[in-house]
Order: C-alpha cells, then structure tokens, then sequence
C-alpha cells in the first residue's frame, strides 16, 4: 500500500480536527482509498499549546514542514491572506499538491495560485474552503460536471443563518441574538467578518469561480451584510410567507454576464432554503440538463471542516498515487464577465416609516409608479412608533440602478421619515 | 487529447438522454476533464425508432457494442436484471469499464459484479443508480470519504413522495392522486413498482452497501408501500406536527447491526425532509466526523439521470487516462450484519377504528400497557363514520416483535372494528 506524508501548515480548530480525525480513522482511510497517509510535521504559531502532537513533529517555521522531503502533500489550514499565500505557492514551486481550507486566499489570489499549480501540472483542493462538511466543490466539480450552471443560491455563513434563524423564530432583536450567539461561540468577538457579509462573499467568489471558469474576486462581489435587518422585518416578511435568509446568490444571464451578489434576501417560506435553521448551511444550485438541487450540512466546526479536509487529503492521495492528471484549476475555458450591481433586476421588500396622515401611501405609490414600478403587495400592520407607523411593499422586478433613483426620491418625502429598509426578493422561477 | 468511445446498451428515456446531452455538451465535457467521448455504437431494441442516432451506430444485438473493439466503455442503460447482467459481466469480462444506472441489477446481483470487476481490476460506477441527478454515490464515496456512516434516510422515489406531497396538501384520496400521477406521466401504467416501494428498497439496498461495506440485496430490505396510508392519516399526522414520507430508513447500531427498511413514515414537519414536495428526492446522511447533511434534487428523469450517468462517464475517462487504480467495488473491509425487522425500534403512528362507546380508550391503553408500551399522544378527532370513530395514539418506542403481538391482541378487541393503520415515526435524534 502506497504512503504519504502529510504536512499540515496551521493547527488551529480546524487543523486540530485534522490532526484528531485522520489519526483516528487511518484504518478506514486506507481501506477505502487504497493509500496511507501520516502526518508528519505540523507546522504551529506556538509549540507548548500541542500536547497531543508529537513534539518532533512540531515547528514554529512553515518552511520546515513544507520543505521537508517527506511531506509530500502540504495542508494549508492558518487562514489569512498573506503568509498564507506564501506557504501555498512555496508548496506549489517545490511540487507539492496543496489542500487549503482558506476562502479568503482563493477569494483574493485563486487565479494566481491556480495559474501557478496549471503550471506545474499541480492539483490544488480547497473542499473545505466553502460550506464546511459539505461536499459542494465535489459536487460542482464533478457530480455536475456536464452541467451549465444556471444559478446558485447559498446560505454559506452559520452565523448569520443562526441570528436570522432566532430573530425570525423567537422575535428577538439582532442584538440580542447577537450577543448570544458570541456566547455560545457562534460568533466571533469581532463579528464583523461574518455579520457584514465579508466571509459570505469570500465563499460566493470561490463558487462562482468554480462555477463559471474565471476568476472572480471578492471585491467584486456586491455585499450587504445583515444588521440592518430587524425583528420586526422578519415578523413582517413572514406575514407576507416570505423568510429572511442571508443569500450568496449567483446567476448566468445568457448575454450580459454573471451576477455574484450577497445580502439579505426574502426567500418564499414553502422553499427548501427557508428550512435551513440555525448554524446550517445550504446551498441550491440550479444545473442545465439536473435540475435543481440542494445541498445542506453544517458549514463550520472542526468535524464538519475536516472531514472536507480529509476528503481531499484522500483524494490527493489517490491522484498521487496514479499520477492523475490534474483537470485545470484555472478555469474550464468558459470565459466569462461580471454583471455589475447597477443591472441586476430583483422585487423588492421595501419597508418605509412614516407619518401617520392620509395621503402617504399615494405619494409614495406615484413615486414608484412614474420609475415604472409596480407594486404587488401592501402591508401597513398596526405598530405606531410615536407619531410614525411601518408600511411595507412588495415591489415589482426592477433593475437596481433604477430603483436607486426611485428610492432617493421616496425617501426624500416629507412623510418619510428614516432611511427605507430594503431588501431584494428571490422567487427561484 | 484522449478519446474515448461509448458504448450504450439501451436508448430508452435515460439512454436517449444521455445521447443528447452527451452531443450537446461535448466541447464542455471536454474542457472540464481533458477528454473527448464519442457514443460509437448503440444497442437497441428497434432500429427503426431512433432516427436521431446514425444507422450505422445502432445495432439490436448488444454483443455487437460490447464487443466492439472502438468501444472501450460500456454503459448499461437497459435495465431489467437478466439480459443487464449478461452485458454487465461480459463487458467486465472484455476489460471495460461499466457505467450502469440500474439498481434492481445492483441490489440483485451487485456482490457478483463488484467481485467480478474487482478481480479484473476495473471500476464499477452507477451513480445514475439512485437518486437521479443527486450526486449522492459520489458523496457517500468521495464527498464523505473519512465519515463512518451513522444513518441514511432518504425520499428515493418520486412517484410516491408526489402521491403523498399531494394526499397531505390538497387532502386527495391516494386514488384520486395515483390516477392522476399515472395521467401526468408521474407513475407507470403497473405502479406497483413505486407505490409498493420495491424500487425504493433496490435503491436502499444500493446505499447500504455503500454505506457499510457489504452487499445488502433487495430482498434483505424491510418493505412496505404507501397503499395502507390515507389522507385521513396524512391530515391526522399534519395535526400532530408530522408529515408522511415513504422513506428508505438505513442505520447502523453499534454492536447488533445495520437496519435497512422501506416504510411511510411519520416526521417532524420542521425538519428538512418534511419540506421536500412533489416528485423530488432527498437523502439525509449523518456521518460520525460531518454531523447532518442532506443532499436534494430530481431523483428520476431523462435529463437528471443523464446528469448522473455523464458525471459517470467523464469519470470513467479521466480515470482509463491516468489508469487509475479503482478502490475495490466489493467492499471497504467493514463487513457487517443486517439487522432483522423483529429487532427494529420504533415509535408509532397507530390509528384504530373503534366504536363509539365509553371505555375504549382505557382497553386499548392497557393492552399496550401490558407490554410496556407507553402512549405519548392521543387524538380522536370529530369525524363519525357510522357507529365508528377514528382513535389516533402515537406510542413510545417499542421493538416489532413486541409491537407486533400487542397489535395482535388490540385487532382483536371487540370495540376494534378494523385493522389498524400502523406507521412508524422517525425523530432524528
């Protein structure tokens, strides 16, 4: 039986599930791969806090477990961008095929790295950069590998799926979730990487990429994170059988181009996508000759990461062993361009506070309706706020660049009286 | 560029697919794997109707494919389980590579080909085996690779998961709908098949195995159909916060065995499965290092299963080009035990016709007392049917055999004036 030496750059949650998980399942490995694989160096910021790793196996200088002549395979698993990148590339230059769990990395220097593996006639894994546990890069890659990528549409941030998920069912306020959730570890003392959208995006960068064949960057993926939503949104949105989920949603126009986008989003509350509570993740891809599918599992946590991480390892393995041919990572030649922001054309759930006189609604009805757009759904519940009430609208499709114009105009009334609350609709039609 | 030629046994609905799509996704299929296929010869039972296909590709003798020396992988579209298995083994024999979409072949005589293809060291794929267009083989293969299985419950037959969606929606009689499932194209004119969950045990059968490492024929499988479930159960279940699905029900005790049964079952209306409507399939995975993942889509079809079988082929290809080794198809190894019905643990969904006279219930509760079975609800809606009245308990987990001769001896009560409908819960926990 073949062997390999795995080095593992970054030992931090994930990288300690790998350490765990790949040692306690090496006999099922092997009996399902037909290979063996022993991590031998393990490259950490600090040495005394790895008491479970062998202390020979231990080095505070990635270059000496990347280097070494008998790790064959480097598992980069330290997260940020910039010695990150590094050890990647140092991999790749020294021949060495890299799994990477790191979004942010391929979000901002995928086509670099992929260019360099093509080059070197190099595989490059990164399963567990997207979704954790689940095996949507397979899937894509390989389990829809004839398929046209119509759309996708995922809840690829925990975080935000367990606040929304608790606003939308318990009526609490995005505070108050918030705070709890950085208790019981959901969230990050400085959340602002997931709650802002910022790690949503990394994710809808690596997928469309993936998806479309070039590469797309995560500062070109439009971004609205989720603090702007209230309780009071998700009660409304679910009056009108709609849930508030926070997409990365991706979608081909034949013509135009693609369009990668990530904000909050009423989903119909009978979509699959709307059942997807709590710290889980989903992600619907819509495929040419398949149809539509989901995939679910939890996209976070050292178990669900690793086992992402152990599948390529194995995967990694098994091409080594045969000498495969690596498919190229940089793209499938199906070149393609970015639809910007300014053209996406979405309904909307428009939630304006204003003045409690007669009147209003028709302003701002003719506001919309001289941009030439309709309105399909009216909601005033009755919540006063001092002299203010809510008055929530469902809007027709409209393009984004045209509704900017109309939404200035309506804010700008006098009976208006805080910025409107918006937030884009997906029907899935 | 290397090529590949085809051959296709059987152009029926998925064969013709898998013909057009394969066509019209060439240069795609090319650019993502680095291989060509071409469909060089095709088996049919009547040349006449297939027009689209050159004359000079089609042939009515399948050996003339098979053995064709242009054609260096074989994929079995025909099904059935005798003819199938005489091409299956005769291409394995001859040194090809078989791609099959057949589980009644697998889940009959999957052993023997696994060993079959084992020993001439070829790989065996059937993802289009099961679940359609859901890359699900691929999944529990790769995807979850390091993951012991802990249980699989899967909606694998969209004929009866339409039947049912629409008997709990629109509160049909389960006639009312197979009639119109069989005018939609949705059931076959015999639809025994399906409604009697035959087709789902073959598909059970196959992810067993998979699974746990040892074949599991159909036979082996628990099973009962949908023809014993109501719309009176379907509301009833509704009211009691549970929604019917037949499901295929796989998961692994420890030490005693793994359960492999096909039955309508009672869930949790919340739980994700529950919001999978109409003809679409689903199959919730729960591995030890990944936790909970379920994988959605079109489990029938020309173009979702052609989805799975091109998937297939691509694999095939890229495998023959760098002669990868196949990981063996007879098992990984993990040789296990079935688990007999008798042994199953369940909790119970029991609805008796009783007459309407004081002291029933209290009958009832005592025989189910006397063996230790608690109720956990019970429900007697208004609804007469003459002198007669539904009693609807839902019990606490008990073992068949147990269940069973409390049943026995309920039926037999006086007041119980007709079989009971008896479906089992599933709880996730």
């Amino acid at each position: 039986m073949k062997q390999f030496g795995i080095g593992l750059v970054g030992c931090g949650t994930v990288g300690g599930g790998v350490w765990r998980n790949l040692n306690a399942k090496r006999e099922v490995i092997a009996s399902r791969t037909g290979v063996e694989f022993d991590i031998r160096r393990v490259a950490v910021r600090d040495v005394s806090r790895h008491g479970d790793i062998p202390a020979d196996r231990l080095f505070t200088n990635w270059r000496e477990v990347v280097h070494d002549s008998r790790v064959e395979i480097v598992v980069e698993l330290m997260g940020g961008t910039s010695t990150a990148l590094e050890v990647t590339r140092a991999a790749l230059e020294a021949g060495k095929p890299v799994v990477t769990a790191n979004k942010a990395l391929l979000a901002e220097h995928g086509q670099a790295l992929a260019t360099l593996a093509d080059t070197k006639g190099l595989p490059l894994y990164f399963e567990a950069s997207v979704a954790g546990g689940i095996p949507i890069i397979k899937v894509l890659r390989e389990g829809l590998r004839a398929n046209a990528i119509r759309s996708i549409h995922g809840i690829i941030n925990g975080t935000c799926n367990y606040i929304l998920t608790r606003m939308s069912e318990q009526k609490e306020s995005f505070d108050t979730v918030l705070a709890d959730a950085k208790r019981l570890g959901y969230a990050e003392a400085d959340e602002s990487l997931d709650v802002d959208g910022i790690d949503a995006a990394h994710k809808a960068a690596v997928l469309a990429s993936l998806a479309y064949g070039f590469w797309i960057t995560a500062d070109q993926v439009y971004v609205e994170g989720i603090r702007g939503v209230t309780d009071l949104d998700t009660r409304m949105a679910s009056k009108l059988g709609y849930t508030i989920k926070l997409l990365g949603i991706i979608r081909q126009h034949s013509c135009t181009g693609v369009e990668v986008r990530v904000h909050p989003t009423l989903i119909p509350s009978n979509h699959v996508l709307a059942s997807v509570g709590g710290v889980f993740n989903a992600i619907a891809v819509d495929g040419d000759i398949v149809g539509r599918t989901l995939f679910y599992g939890r996209g976070a946590g050292a178990d669900a990461t690793s086992s992402a991480v152990l599948s390529d390892i194995c995967e990694a393995g098994m091409d080594l062993a045969c000498k495969r041919r690596p498919v190229s990572a940089s793209g499938h030649n199906l070149y393609g361009k970015l639809l910007t922001m300014d053209e996406v054309v979405t309904r909307r759930y428009v939630r304006l506070t204003v003045l409690d006189t007669p009147g209003v609604l028709g302003q701002v009805a003719s506001i919309f309706g001289s941009y030439n757009i309709g309105i399909s759904s009216v909601f005033q519940p009755e919540e006063h706020e001092g002299e203010s009430l809510p008055l929530i609208m469902l809007l027709d499709p409209a393009k984004e660049s045209v509704f900017r114009q109309a939404s200035a105009q309506v804010s700008a009334l006098e009976v208006v009286k805080a910025a409107p609350t918006v937030l884009r609709m997906e029907d899935f039609s």
